[in-house]
């Protein structure tokens, strides 16, 4: 069954033209120059080699299109489908020349995302029948920010702040240099406009205690043992989102989660992600 | 004690810019901007959370010197120096604002990096005691092909061809459009200039018996079973170098290294890797 | 006096050198070669020719910095002074050359800074003795907004939403699509992380009723007459922020203020701004 | 009625992609995304709000294309022409997600251009009957040079030099190192080529008689009164351009131009102009 | 006769682009957009003024889709053809503007592909009848490299490594620095992976009988008399590539390859190529 | 004897960064990062091997600083200078790995721009005795134009119009559409402002007579016999400039100046200039 391509978002061609760019040189793919004709013609399956959460088909099909606008693509499944071992994501059709110099950095970046996408889903189950929600870290890796949270909400996550400059996180070093968490909260509020959120981080029950009685939107529970934790979550107003993070594992999620906590961080997801493992099954067509 | 910086390569800087911009966005660290004085000081120390092998510190601590060129350095170890939990691999001294606003690309860097050093030199030692080495492949993440490669260098891995402009690689795909080994071969040895070498891909000992005839350097062994493997090693000539490829992890790299290969070849050194533990102690010192 | 100068932040830099190459073509300065000596020294004051409030100081006298290193700046005023007609706000000293061909680059980032934080500040005082706190909108100039939103808070403005992806803000035509209020602020709260808020524009009373309901941070009247306005302020429920928009001048500001609204947010502050004038006085030192 | 779509240099698509790019961050639109389904189509109308001169639709209605290739657009207004309140300069069809996301930058680059161009247009207006043309100057807001000129052009103006490279200006400070208006002159022509014109500018008319013996094309009567400028006029030899500067407004323009002077410089054309009100009608249709 | 236009590299599209709008400024073609309507159309003939090999045609025909993406091209010759004083190369069809506009940058890109390959060919016409191949060098021109690679492979020649990065090259200061050629050697083996050819440069027959006791690839054997080379040719073992190099002419070339050299390096192909005459011969079609 | 070193234009920066990022590729210098120990001292003397005219001595050895900030530039001649087979121009001291990392893209800019400069000096000797100077066309080499017309200008020639931007050069094309050389001029004299000239390419002395009837500044005489092309001469207006255009070589540039001639355009100067012979004499220094 075929879906129509979606529009690839016109932020992340940097990243696609910079990797092709990257495994291209300036001289290009010697193999493929050399050994494939000009007019040969092909088609290649993306397909899943084993199970998982597929994320940045379109993404990862924009590739070729940059390399060669004649190469067409059809998409089987959607981004955020499960897919099984041997299941076809897409098939793209063109130059042989196109496919095949193309096939390295398409593969990464579907392979990537659709990693990130596998294990947060992994995470979105094992917390799943409480209320708790996944969220990511600006633990991402240089330049791929965008397409690891995209991929994260494809795997069932939802957004934490994107960066430095769309949400106030004080943490203990900013609470160190202000003086406390009154003082870093105050100087926030005085310099922020009325569409930021203030979140605080804590590590303790009396931190917790002195935070919640600042004008905050959520606090961050770092590192604390389940049964803190769990006093942490009841302690705390039910106006402001509690967040629980520090290593947090599909093992240990659950007992997290039933804490009661609104929202589990987990850094690992974007840097430490396991690629899913995606492979190229081509064919000659003629030319 | 204190080992000099080195150059940061010219090539690294456009990826330690674009992480930065894209955690600052437009607006900058909102949460510093607001919290931390303009003249306070402070100094932050770099210390492993975990054991690993440090990769990285040079090019991370780069990263506040484009922040801030007041920012000063002491690397306290080397890049490859194993280092233990609690270990400090450098410290930054200078403004406060500057070195929480760079912290997190800081160690998103240095943890990835260190990562990818640390995963090799499990492999390393896994294969310790034959004549295997450990060789990365084109399966890197978008923009971090340079970086990664470093690391895996760090971590006493040695490179394959880094893109597709130097080295050739004929692959399956290759072959069957080309009509064969063979015709591949001939194909690519008219094209390319004497200082590139050839590297064929074969999945059985049949398409190693075809591809050892050819005039190439390097033959791939993928997917084989260990005792296929031997034996390909076994009827290859000396003057050719095996490579084995296929899911090779540190429990199955000691049986794989015993067949007598040259180099295994591992893809998820790159493109999985786990970040090592890497964080920033902090204390404020007047200003 | 002096003023030891700011970091220029990494985010600014890619507009001055734009400027800078905008304006030198790439044959560059053809007067300042052909008639000012490689070695003639001077310095040049840039001096308010109006009264108004400095915003840009350091911004612009980096643009010396981009073309010539050796040019020293001493800044006489801070961002966010108010200065009158004649004043000096930094003096730069260097080769001639240096100073003559970056001066129209300065005065224009200066000027144009300046501007927009002065007419912020006339608003703020429009406004004063009331709660009302004066933001901007998106309503920037190509490439300019990060620029341009600095010098609003330098007039004593508040920061709204920096772009399309830092804060949700239904208006009318996605109310259109989503078909109604509630659908549209159900799709948007599914969608968002927890540090994101979510803002709703209405036009009418009635709008307003059916948006107070749901569970939004702020509402956006829009072009309500004042008396209009301030029903609409009396009407919506604490937690809410409310903002007053369209067309609002330092004439209409008090009025408007009077409502008890919380935010004024005002285009033309960034899309119309008058630049303030400033001047270089200069004078041959040797060399 | 409807006109062709015209090609728009390519010199100002960075323009636009930088000014997109601000506005999405690497998150895009939140808002769009969430409310707005992929696949509902809509129509929107640019339509002016207040009468003015439009200038840059071609530009402007380019946004939505870098956006998303399958927008279309139908032109209904030249640049140049005079619109009225109410009037639909152009139409745009496609996604409705694309024109949503779009719209702000279209309409900040749209509103900008024809807010020049309608300035500019006042201005000729008040010089009319004369033989002065109207100017822009290097007063320019950073990175929109090329597009502010264009909209001068669009007002009925005529060009400066562009930039320091394509024309010879001495200004005050050049005479001060060169030791005199001859010596500045002749440092000039030694150095330019065939194709370069000289220009000088003279605060007196003491100045201006030196001036004029030289072999020059134009000169810059700044800041004189009315009376001063009128004798200069007429003391400069006719192959002589002659161009009066300093705050000149609609109000004191008719008074200049009568002086005959051949052309009226004006900064605040490009560093202070006021925006056309110009909004977005929107319209679903369907998907 | 007409051949199908062939895919431009994505890595050749920075160097046209820049080279557009270097040419551009950022006011644009004064003259055309002046002189010729908008809605003007025309075709242009890209014709041979002399003899010699076409290279780069769809490279410079791409420069006008840059441009307009509505010009045609019909290739009529393939690069790598020789053509004779008067030949068409191919035409171009649209708008009169873009190809007048582009025509300077076309023909400035054609002339110097087909003059780099042509400078080849006559140096490969020269060795003819002997084994020696034609190499370039690294003495290309800044920016250009691929290009400049990509047209002596037009010629006839043959790739030497691309960069830095992609071979060892081992010369006398490289060898005074390890102090010695196998200690250089040592150092390069230990560092390179097992895809990267090493060579050693050679001035003396000394030097060359220590080098080829190394584990190299290749001998460059540079500046020796005629005489001393072809012993050095015969002394160097049969798997170890012999390369002469040292201001080689197509005089001397024929005496050059008859001692048996397998490559003949010449630098100045590269660095001193003598454009091919190019011209485009225009006219308009109505519009 | 040494000279300062001067500023090297920001303009000219990017080149340099390209071509050293186009020679590293992303793995970098892997004979010197081999074979050089990191600590290692060096000297390398930039020294002329055949005698010419000096030209982008600053601008070549600020390759060295882009890579590495520790390195010392002496500067022994003058960009314009003359130089013998032998003598020094710059020396630069640092890293023996910077040194010799930067060797060849120094060399490169540094052999390119004194070509330039040396045949365009040897146009400008042919030319002496009277009033005809050598200028360069926009027949330049992709990229490289600011830094070939710098050349031009070391070697003695005068600038032409640097793009299609900064002056109006009419030729038979554009007149073909135009109907005509009088309706051509009237269409660019009404389009373009104060500081643009305006020249007309003529063939013969028809079009002579109805180009100098109108208001132009130069006309260029195109590929006439040295005896028209004196009879142009005659025939011009004394307010007009005449250029000569047309294969002139050193040979036959006497006879075209002694036209009378005030310019001869050479095309070959850029777009096909032979480089001085320029190296490096390298000495370790110690470390």
């Amino acid at each position: 069954m075929s879906a129509a391509t979606q529009l690839v978002p016109i932020q992340y061609e940097p990243v696609l033209r910079a990797a092709l760019l990257e495994d291209l040189g300036t001289a290009g793919d010697l193999t493929t120059d050399a050994v494939v004709g000009s007019d040969a013609m092909a088609e290649g399956a993306l397909v899943a080699r084993t199970a998982g959460r597929a994320a940045g088909i379109d993404i990862a099909t924009a590739t070729f299109a940059l390399l060669d606008p004649d190469v067409t693509v059809d998409v089987e499944v959607a981004d955020g489908d499960d897919v099984d071992p041997g299941e076809v994501l897409a098939t793209v059709r063109g130059r042989a020349r196109s496919i095949l110099t193309g096939e390295r950095v398409a593969l990464n970046v579907l392979g990537h995302l659709s990693g990130v996408a596998t294990t947060t889903a992994q995470l979105v189950a094992a917390a799943s029948g409480h209320r708790a929600r996944i969220v990511p870290t600006r633990k991402t890796l240089p330049g791929l920010r965008a397409l690891q949270r995209y991929a994260v909400r494809v795997g069932g996550g939802v957004d934490h702040r994107f960066g430095l400059d769309d949400g106030v996180l004080i943490k203990d070093n900013h609470i160190a240099v202000a003086g406390g968490v009154t003082a870093a909260v105050e100087r926030a509020r005085a310099r922020i406009g009325h569409m930021v959120k203030v979140e605080v981080e804590v590590d303790t029950l009396a931190q917790l205690d002195e935070a919640v009685g600042q004008p905050i939107d959520a606090v961050l529970l770092d590192n604390m043992p389940t049964a803190t934790l769990a006093e942490a979550v009841q302690r705390t107003p039910g106006h402001i989102v509690t967040e629980a993070s520090g290593g947090i594992t599909p093992e240990t999620a659950p007992a997290v989660a039933a804490t009661g906590v609104d929202l589990i961080s987990v850094g690992w997801l974007t840097h430490s992600a396991r690629a899913l493992d995606v492979g190229l099954d081509f064919a000659t067509t003629g030319g």
